[in-house]
């Protein structure tokens, strides 16, 4: 107990097993009672700094925040704040902690959040910063397999889309590492695959993962699979992209093949990398994926401003 | 009682007279005791989602909760938000639907309230969309009336400016054809002519109406003036509105001719359609509209989350 | 007692020495014990109407409210807002007086503020307008180094940098005028110097304060450094700012020469006119100075709201 009290959460690999099955039980427990929380962190002020854009994951943690009887300030649109009159991270950062007893930052650069940490007196919950972290998502993403498959370990996972550049995946599958999943599939276009150093994690976590192609060679044996969004933009060749496009978009009719208890799961927001008729099958997961980490955000809040 | 309970607020066309009485006599009630009811919507979350530019409707609308002791979350700047990536509208509802206890949405295109409520598990109260609906806009508006003049039944109404395009002109209309007006007069230049289904509205109410070009001649008969904007826009030649623009301008000195007891309305906010003038005289009702909408949206609100 | 209850703060110079030295009182006994005050505006709306960009003044007031127990509305970006469809500051207010128990006001314009408080039965503050008003400024500014020195009487001041379009280092100026420093250099380019109604508050207040172009000549005496920044496109010609700009950039080592417990203090967002090497010397206040500014603004919110 008290592992997560006054702490920095900046990367998903920071945490332990132990440290996750701790937010999973109190999450469960918020979840069971919620009324007895809702003055729990009266008087406690979040900051949310979103340095890039984002409204699902600045409204979860608004929303976590006022369920739980706190409060929020916004730093709000950057062309209007004082970053728009040159002023560094640092400052604005030290401005924040001054403030708030907590800060969630989000920003377009790796090691932001990190920097923020250093800086700030208060504890700081990255909200994704660079091309790898976004633990709070990690976090919600391996709640909501525990709650619909009742275990993390022994499943097969297929991350499918951009691995490259794609934040919340590249969180997914070092979250993955830290559990014993039994087989791993990194689907994607040859050039939007993994990074080394998220491969590395993997092979140093012992974690048995294959890079393919094609999601439908492997969906039959699919557990739980994690789509996200292969940008054209990301293309240097647009037809390259239009000969791969088909082969990254989830359909109902994919979807006959896989497990009948197959979860289909998302970041979110989507664009049409998973197709509506989706939605109505039972696989469809990403909608309760993101109504859960509303109550996850709930509990690490908790766990971090009261012990 | 309780016909407002978990219940969208769509269009004023779904409202019975018997349904806004209801309405009007919990908004007397709050108005005479508002402090016992500054915890009324305590732990209650309202998320704002407009998708057209707001700041009266959006700020009456975050001071009614606050004034329950709710709190509200808002989607903010469009541009910034995952429409921006692409997102269809009912996913971002979904969204809104798993963080909040009620969703208030203002969309540019018709139907979009309703399709968020199909969506929504959450009641949804629509605060205007496409050119017809503005429910809440109606609702406070006829409690204005009643307020001032007792009774909303048998008075002689002018409704003048923009009635086609014009979002609260239209609603405004449609809501009196729930009520019993004596008289009404739609006073607008013939290319801003109300459309077509709210003249159907009229009729099949057995409202007595009448399309006039001019305000100076059916002003001294009236009981409630109910001004809108006429823009330079919707002109094919700017000589035509330069020509007609002065009719459509209310001034003090044009009131003389009014009755005594003649209330003008606007929606708010005004451009010069109603002169600076006006302010000063015992007609001018418009600030005391808005400071209303704020009672009215808190007895819907209360009456919609608690019965 | 109760001179500040109901009243608007709209220049520095609308209190006397006794009014501020009540007002300092109060802030020391909150931040004695916050926790006794964590109710006190429960039920109390604040509006927050930036007419100009802010976050760090916005911000601080938000966490001020929320503190307190109270909370805000934000009238939010102007492209978005009814001023974008043409309506008056006028009827602005007026909005949000009939929302709001106290209003905020930013604007461009000098007298924004007192017309806004004109209108408004609410109390108003101004939180900047026009080129010499930032009175909530100028009382954080006081209070802090009444903190860090236990006097403001008899010390020497320096402000330095743009002190004719500067609204922070007017309003400093000004209220320096309310009390007697030993002396007072106002140092900047010629083209910055303060504006003449500022110099002639100072000479009518009988305060010894000398123009001077040179930060170095000065430094040794001083026991208050106030820095603000000097902006390259003030200058008609690019090739004078080049000249004159390392002047006006404090740096540790230039600060070697200065006494020892010499306090440097900024309003905030800085560029580049205070070095980062100066943040970790025993002169640096502009952080502490920053965190301050949210107990003054409580103590300010509570004597208006509640006396």
């Amino acid at each position: 107990m008290g592992v997560f009290k006054g702490r920095d959460v900046l990367s998903i690999l920071d945490f332990t097993r132990t440290d996750l099955e701790e937010l999973f039980a109190e999450t469960d427990k918020i979840l069971a009672s919620p009324h007895s929380y809702e003055n729990e962190l009266k008087g406690f002020i979040m900051a949310t700094a979103f340095f890039e854009p984002s409204t699902r994951t600045r409204l979860s943690f608004h929303t976590a925040m006022l369920r739980l009887g706190g409060s929020y300030i916004d730093l709000g649109e950057l062309e209007r704040s004082s970053v728009a009159k040159g002023e560094n991270l640092a400052d604005t950062i030290r401005m924040l902690d001054s403030y708030a007893d907590i800060i969630v930052v989000r920003h377009r650069l790796e090691g932001a959040a990190r920097l923020a940490a250093e800086i700030a007196e208060a504890p700081v919950i990255n909200a994704g910063d660079g091309r790898k972290h976004h633990p709070t998502q990690a976090m919600l993403d391996l709640y909501t397999i525990r709650r619909a498959k009742g275990v993390i370990d022994g499943l097969n996972y297929g991350v499918l889309g951009d691995l490259r550049f794609g934040r919340a995946a590249a969180s997914f599958i070092l979250a993955l590492s830290i559990f014993k999943p039994r087989k791993l599939y990194l689907i994607s276009p040859e050039i939007l695959r993994a990074r080394r150093e998220v491969l590395e994690t993997l092979v140093s976590s012992k974690i048995s993962f294959e890079e393919v192609n094609d999601l439908e060679a492997v969906l039959p044996e699919l557990d739980v699979l994690y789509v996200t969004r292969v940008q054209k933009e990301r293309f240097p060749d647009p037809a390259e992209y239009e000969k791969v496009r088909g082969s990254y978009i989830v359909t109902a009719k994919m979807l006959e093949k896989a497990k009948r208890d197959l979860i289909v799961m998302h970041p979110l927001p989507r664009v049409d990398e998973i197709a509506y008729d989706v939605d109505n099958t039972r696989h469809a997961l990403y909608f309760r994926q993101a109504e859960l980490g509303v109550w996850v955000r709930m509990a690490l809040l908790k766990l971090i401003l009261k012990g």
